[in-house]
């Protein structure tokens, strides 16, 4: 039975949820794939656990609840280079001017000949050529389902699903938290600042909410997938962006009156010029096809020569959906099935 | 570079598609897998065409042309064991009582180590556990895209995009025919006569159009996506199942009267009892996903335990789309992405 070992970096809401759903699905794992996978390591800003036998939920939960710092001579170098891991998950939170941690414990990693899972998008935001150009170098895989929209396939699509296809161009509501504050003022009539803090009440938006309101997810989700399905050279300071925050009350009547629903939409389009990725706030008509997308539902479609169009909607927005992506990433790691 | 030699069987319109494709992706295997993916052989009922070298495109019109028995001492048999090939594309028509010539190819080509994709349905439909056994002992893949909606992703998302959830159900409009001839007794009020003769105008359905109408066509891929991807044992027969045939336009008019849309459904569900697949025939009402999804467009419904729902509509349903899936699958036989 070959082991894996795994370890977690970034270690919070995802991060714990991949650690259990991990722990539930071992058995699967060995039955299925004759695998052993455990997870040896995890670690956050300040501190880490490891144990070559396997991280316990106990061990986790107490390492969690102390926030104290286990290990004092930390640090994440090191820790990486020690746990002498397979793969590694990345779930820290995204810099996406630096690239931050996330991008130093990849390229680590890679580098180690580890294969890599970003749940993060900073790191692949940065410097997806470089770290793709490396895994290519070390022969291992860097999967990114769980930076590009989770339990909705994006890159698989694009990808597997399509694989030989021409991919004439891609659209989608890759923000469910963006998606959810206009259809709240469509539906109940409320502003911008009221539908936002109605989402952070019901724990849909960051207290920050600037991450999605503005967005930046979307736009960093067009940015990942252009660079890595497109093989284009797009740096996010390149895609327009829309940010939910400046729609008026005056333009959602308008649009009402118009048989018109707001979305915040990004796209990645070939065109003469070259690949052109954008976020805009486009108001559709009811016949569209992203018109009935609702609440923090989200979808994509894509277009292509021979198969025709897909219109892909739904797949969870949550922490544990989130975790899902980044184990079926480590699944396909496990089968050999790395991306192209 | 590795060669790929290529054989398709049952050589009609789809066969012909999957040959133009591949000459013309030829470049494209080159460059992105250094792979040199060459037809080498192809055959229809009475007739077959072989060329170590590589089949031109001259060749297999002349030969498609003709229709004239070129190889004399033809038998399918001879031509698959002298062929030497790695792939084999069969497309032959669907016998669903014995599996006709389709089910004796795949299993001579798996047994001589080759992979196998097929797109025609008889072969899987009546021994899919025993050629998915042989491909496993003899560790080749048997990819099944173009026999289960094919340019609609249904094996894909089980198997790949869902990797590592439990599918709690799925449930799909499988064919594109039915709903065309549904659609247009909705919409413009004819009888399923009529409607079934604008089909075969428009060359939607065969000349004996029973194999969609009747729900055999749906039945067919919800067996084989049960026993694929659920490891159950259905049987064609313990698949119930609907005719389009049988709508009354009284019912048609009491849908009408109601805001229902009567739609073809295929289903697969887990139960106490196990697996149960079925096709019915369901009239869903405006806020049903499948009530907007009209003509010939297909599309499926899929619930999982942890990532949520996806709803996927759309993928052409034309022979190039389905020898574009045939060719998907090609690509990750090359890839060495196999079947789970």
């Amino acid at each position: 039975m070959k082991q894996w070992n795994v370890v977690i970096t970034g270690f919070g809401t995802v991060g714990k949820q991949a650690a259990r759903l991990l722990a539930q699905r071992q058995g699967y794992y060995r039955e299925k794939y004759d695998a052993d996978v455990r997870l040896v390591g995890a670690a956050r800003s300040t501190s880490a656990l490891y144990d070559a036998n396997g991280l316990g939920e106990e061990a986790l939960l107490e390492w969690g609840a102390s926030g104290k710092r286990v290990d004092t001579t930390f640090s994440g170098y090191e820790f990486l280079a020690s746990s002498h891991a397979d793969i590694l998950i990345e779930t820290g939170p995204s810099d996406l001017k630096t690239g931050g941690p996330g991008l130093i414990y990849i390229k680590q990693a890679l580098e180690q000949g580890m294969h890599a899972i970003a749940v993060s998008k900073g790191a692949l935001v940065v410097d997806f050529a470089g770290l793709s150009a490396l895994a290519k170098q070390k022969g291992v895989h860097l999967k990114i389902s769980g930076a590009t929209a989770a339990a909705l396939p994006t890159i698989d699509l694009l990808q597997y699903n399509f694989a030989g296809c021409q991919i004439l161009g891609i659209e989608g509501v890759f923000t469910g938290t963006t998606n959810f504050v206009l259809t709240k003022m469509m539906e109940e009539g409320i502003t911008s600042e009221e539908a936002i803090l109605r989402a952070q009440q019901m724990g849909i938006a960051e207290p920050d909410p600037s991450f999605d309101i503005d967005g930046w997810d979307t736009a960093c989700k067009v940015t990942i997938l252009a660079n890595a399905a497109f093989d284009a050279q797009v740096k996010l300071s390149d895609v327009s962006r829309a940010s939910v925050r400046e729609v008026t009350d005056e333009q959602i009547a308008a649009w009402k009156a118009a048989g018109l629903t707001p979305k915040l939409i990004g796209s990645i389009q070939k065109t003469p010029q070259g690949i052109k990725a954008a976020v805009e706030l486009q108001a559709v008509d009811a016949a569209h096809p992203f018109a009935t997308v609702k609440g923090t539902t989200k979808a994509v479609r894509v277009e292509t020569d021979v198969m025709g169009e897909l219109l892909v909607i739904g797949g969870k927005s949550d922490p544990v959906a989130a975790a899902a992506a980044a184990l079926k990433d480590l699944e396909h790691i496990i089968r050999g099935q790395r991306a192209y």
